[in-house]
């Protein structure tokens, strides 16, 4: 069944092709398709498009469909093409000729758009929990290992002394950071497309301020061939926000395969988190962190996926733009299974104490005993050549002890600031306000 | 189950992680695990690992298991880890002690590899052979539609006359050249890695040269670490002999669709393959052309993908890899699809006639005029220069009529040529070769 | 000459191979070494590190080469090996001692970092900068044009009629969104890294909010490990800001060469902006739009190839980070370049008034008059079939007027809210700020 | 000075914008633009569009011009557009009106055509060259070194028992297989696109057989608007050719890196070779492995930067594809000096002798005890509990003898038949061929 059909059916073989993995897709859309309508509907009725008593029958039964999607009780009927036609359908099985009337004044275009973005909001709000939690656990292990001290590498090299607080301190920071692109991705999606049709606008008078402040968007979209715009663009940007936070668990997935490898046993964890092997009876593997890494370095390719698909294409909706579901949904759920994965291994890690005193790692301290020289006097490129030589000479015998002061090192972690920090992105994404709009149309 | 399970069990959150959506990939390997299986116990049997009468027992049961993939009857259990386990619990439960041998000699690694490496011969003949039918009709649509012609455009501006016989002949020849990308794949592919075990090898006294014979292999991957190391290194590379494909494919959607917009109206097809507008009910949208377009340039992306997911990763095993099956095994599919649907639309089309006669189209002679001065004896910046001027002046008014003769152009297309090329191509892919082994084995 | 250098000399094919083009983009370091320095000896004077003479010598100095940069006299000489070393040494040629302890508490990787990040602020606060000046023009284009009608596509078939007003006015609001991504990277690139020095900290007692604060940072990177980390992840985030930017550019560059085509004809341009061909003298190629798209296009490629630069690696400096140098650097000038020409061309844009006059575009008022008949009544699934039943008879005959009211359609483009959007937008870059503590630093 | 010039003069800005870097890069062109233009000119001469006389004096300046270049004494003036107009430019100054003759029946676009593929041609062959030094080189090594074993990773985790032979022989092996794809991409540039005009052919009666011939091509580009799209997809499939080379590269990159931390200790490099730290006096850093994984990182990313700037654009040139110059050029130049530092530094690589007695690497062994167990007739499984016990009650104690025979394991690389497929793809390249017929066009 297909809304727009004339008399000629679709060859098969095209539907078939057309609709791809589409309906699967569109599941994760029917709670945010059934928002959209509500809100869409109080404008019609507002702007004398639908009468009050249509209004009220198709608002219970929006909201009761809502309940049977949250319910897990919605499935889109194999002859029905969309989640979209399989909402209005329903609504026009149960309530007669006032659920055809929901279209009026949109498209399928700025439908999906709206979806979209809520949905969009939605995952990202998911996600930027998790990535709180996450947080909240490498700050706590940081302050709790901040005495353990561990080889700091340049180039792979033993270079100077680093510690568990640093190493564990510095991705919590980097999560910081990455929020401020997942805060722009927000801001760019937290904006309303509806009443942009299929990217020309329409002849009705339509009330985009009134559907925006239903829907609890920031804004609006203004532009109506702008908002078309958005889409592939808005999941590019999204990608790119999703992909800084892959790249951060990508590169501690990549130091705790390092870090457990037996040359570094600098951390390890229960038998029950590590897998075996079919022929080598002693392995215990990091496959958690070696998946973790996969799915965050395919996520960190998803951007140019998206990019790729949409290069070129011409202002206006095309058709292309529906496989970007099936190309950044599962990104959400991986990314969300990441994070969680990552709490669950942090929350089982061991750290090895007294690892630098291992003859090897002696070398570490020629920085500071070189700068023990630069605060007696000695001038720094004189120092240098000085502990060069007792290197050269194997002479080097450094006291092993590090006494860092400063701001953000091993012996002032500043975590207290870097959660302020934290704070202060997190503040900005105006979840409350999006929630009590969504509640308050689902009441 | 695990095979390699020792007394601790792993964590369920770990091992639904780790497992990820391996089971569900692992189902097209099925088939060729068997196969794999059928020429590994062969060869064990040969060297004194397997009694003769194990080995018939295992052979006949493998068989049997091979018929019942064929007919579909084949799942992998949830408790069973992925295909290779399922497989031999399968044989353990129907033969005893027999079926358990089958694993010696081999690790889980090469096993894999060489499931991959089979199941990427067979897929790229499927493609190959779809990219031959493809070819031939894309041929015969040049030859039937040589005198008709179409403009030329070079910077989306109208350039010099074209013609569709040219048009639908580029993108054949194109065809060729994409092949010899798929020829190099398959070579690559071509090669045998069992008995690289984990990627150092046996102390058994394997026979690879027996094994490669027996699967049709042209060769060994001969060094075991070089055998592990095509993990990731085969997918990368046949992924671009993908992209070869869809990137003429993607290229020839551009055209249709642009060919197929009213400022333009060059093609045209039947209703049922055109889809409408929600909105709009005088659409006759493209969609197929444009899905196509988004599928091929989704898997132009591919490379890439998998580069960014194994980059950088040092020699050895990861469990990254495991990840390429979901990235990659859904791009044979999407190829495939893609490939008959355009061959099934090309069928199809309908081409327009005499659209060089509207006025606007008339400068696309001003070469065919520049070039008759200079064979009357005017030297050709001379004859540029008058041309110009007459365009200018508006008193351009050229014969419409082309005579090209030279190889490849719109009156000698030399899709014979062409043809022979592709003849040439087609005849180094080994297929007859590598299918009789296939079914001596099955036989 | 290298201040590292130990007895043994490297090898001169190391040496080269290493140092790359390491010289020619460090130049464009220079004066944000030189501003790093003033800092740094600052901080280091108020610790006790360096005397208040030299402070004063090395202060003066490095202000009169600061002068010789601006004034382009500065160069790296052959034997040195970077921007740093040469800084360094003209110090010390000038002022004796006192140069040399200008690297105390810090080391090159530290300063590499703070250098990138003061350029990385300098270059984004230019390309804000003309984004804002080409928005200004668009949005001028879009009220002066609002009136001319414009099909408008979907799936590149005529669809429903737009606006210059429209088409312009979609690129100026895309640019507000851009702005996003450049104020998320700027926040990223606006944090001190220096006191970081090999990314674990040191013995010295800095005071790194004192160089923060005359750095004009808003804060700092606090944790040293991820202070380092920032090298890769902050070019990675700016490119990916600069390639929205890019898109939206490369979008409208596609538009313009599809309009300028003949086959479209909606604008034109002076000859003057037009190149020809060797061959066929009426051409005139919208060059400057299709180098732009490319130039953009490879923009938009530039966060992957940064993405494949750097991942997998573990955390701590690696070398190839410097290669990231003349991957990114050419981005900038690339993109100023084609916000300078896009507003230059679109400055000299002709747009081709009546369009819709001609007959082939008269079924984009087929939702105009479908809604027409919904407003007087008939629903809307009716009065699709009508409308579709009269183009199918060819006896559609439309009005050919437009009265769209709605925020961001044709007759009520926004185009103030937009505006306000976009100053909402810059007032978050605290340019004034950071310019005023750089100015503060010189002086 | 441009020659398709009429009255009207471009805009310098335009210019400067269009033109950009294209001289730069032309100057590698021009070597081959003249040897385009000698075969061109026989064959205008065998159709009757040069006088035999004209052809004497053309020939025999081209051939000048050809030693200028070859010298090294050739420059593009900077008012003169590119390579082609420089040449054409001098040879008119020099032999006057006959100089103006040789663009006939060709255009700028298949001129640059054929100069790329000569010029691609030339760099493959250079590059072919240089992995058989390197390939070579690893072969010796792996030779040499066949016997000092090494620990086999499997998931970073000590696994199995390798060797340096088998180390250096991967690497060999991993080039014959890229050696396939370059020769996918030489076969695909060895074709003539000489005559395809703008894409479109001419209506001058050219002979491209000939032109075939005396320029060494194996076939032709036939099709002309095929020859028109090889454009991007010959410079994106050398770039994925290139890019097979740069991943071995880059992974033995990664692996030497690692090899040479303190945490291995595996291989070790003359001082001279390394560098140091400008603050830990003890630092010998790997910089010539990061450069190079960098560089080769960055060559990977490459066909996807191509395909980035392609996609999408439909049939027929487009201005965009100017840049790929700059963007594939200089990826030659890397690759190859890639090469030469790889091989260099192998030449001079120190491997650690007795690795495996250290304690640690014991596990490596335990694949050896189980199969040990195996061959004396205790199943599989049993035996592989047996040992797992072993190493958990920390009672394993393996005998340290590794003894592999089969092919491609420690005891037996196979590196001659390894060598052996290395020849067979070599031979395939037409070098001999190739190579005289540029000799006999220059003679």
């Amino acid at each position: 069944m297909k809304i727009w059909q004339k008399n000629i059916s679709v060859n098969q073989l095209v539907e078939n092709f057309t609709v791809g993995r589409d309906r699967e897709f569109d599941l994760q859309l029917a709670a945010f398709d059934v928002l959209g309508s509500l809100a869409h509907t109080q404008m019609l009725e507002s702007i004398g498009l639908m009468s009050a008593a249509d209004l009220a029958s198709v608002q219970k039964e929006l909201k009761a469909i809502y309940k049977e999607i949250e319910a897990g009780n919605f499935t889109i009927q194999p002859e029905v093409e969309d989640v979209h036609s399989q909402v209005e359908w329903m609504l026009t099985q149960r309530i007669g000729e006032a659920g055809k009337k929901i279209h009026s004044g949109r498209s399928r275009n700025d439908q999906v758009l709206v979806d979209l973005k809520l949905f969009f909001r939605h995952e990202l709000q998911e996600i930027v929990e998790q990535v709180q939690t996450l947080f909240n656990l490498l700050i706590k292990l940081s302050d709790q290992y901040k005495d353990i001290l561990l080889p700091g590498y340049t180039h792979l090299q033993i270079a100077m002394p680093s510690s568990f607080g640093l190493w564990f301190g510095a991705y919590a920071e980097s999560l910081v950071d990455d929020l401020e692109m997942v805060l722009a991705a927000y801001k760019i999606s937290n904006k309303n497309p509806l009443g942009a049709a299929a990217g020309y606008g329409s002849s009705f008078p339509l009330n985009r301020t009134l559907t925006t402040k239903l829907l609890g968007f920031e804004s609006l979209n203004y532009n109506v061939v702008y908002a078309l715009m958005g889409r592939g663009k808005t999941e590019r940007i999204i990608a790119q926000a999703l992909s800084a936070i892959a790249a951060t668990l990508a590169k501690m997935a990549m130091d705790q395969c390092l870090y457990l490898s037996q040359n570094f046993s600098f951390v390890s964890y229960p038998d029950q988190l590590t897998t075996g092997s079919s022929i080598m009876p002693h392995k215990k593997n990091p496959d958690v962190w070696e998946i973790m890494r996969g799915k965050c370095n395919r996520i960190q390719a998803l951007p140019n996926d998206i990019a790729l698909m949409t290069t070129n294409l011409p202002s206006g909706y095309h058709r292309d733009l529906q496989l970007l579901k099936e190309t950044l949904f599962p990104a959400f759920t991986d990314l969300k299974e990441c994070l969680h994965m990552a709490t669950f291994m942090l929350e089982n890690i061991t750290v090895k104490e007294a690892i630098l005193e291992d003859e090897r790692y002696k070398y570490l301290f020629s920085v500071e005993e070189t700068n023990r020289l630069v605060l007696s006097g000695v001038p720094f490129r004189e120092a240098y050549k000085q502990i060069g030589a007792a290197i050269e000479n194997a002479s080097f015998n450094p006291q092993k002890t590090v006494n860092h002061t400063h701001e953000g090192s091993i012996g002032n972690l500043c975590n207290e600031e870097i959660t302020e920090c934290m704070q202060d992105v997190l503040q900005q994404f105006p979840f409350k306000k999006v929630n009590a709009a969504v509640q308050q149309l689902l009441s």
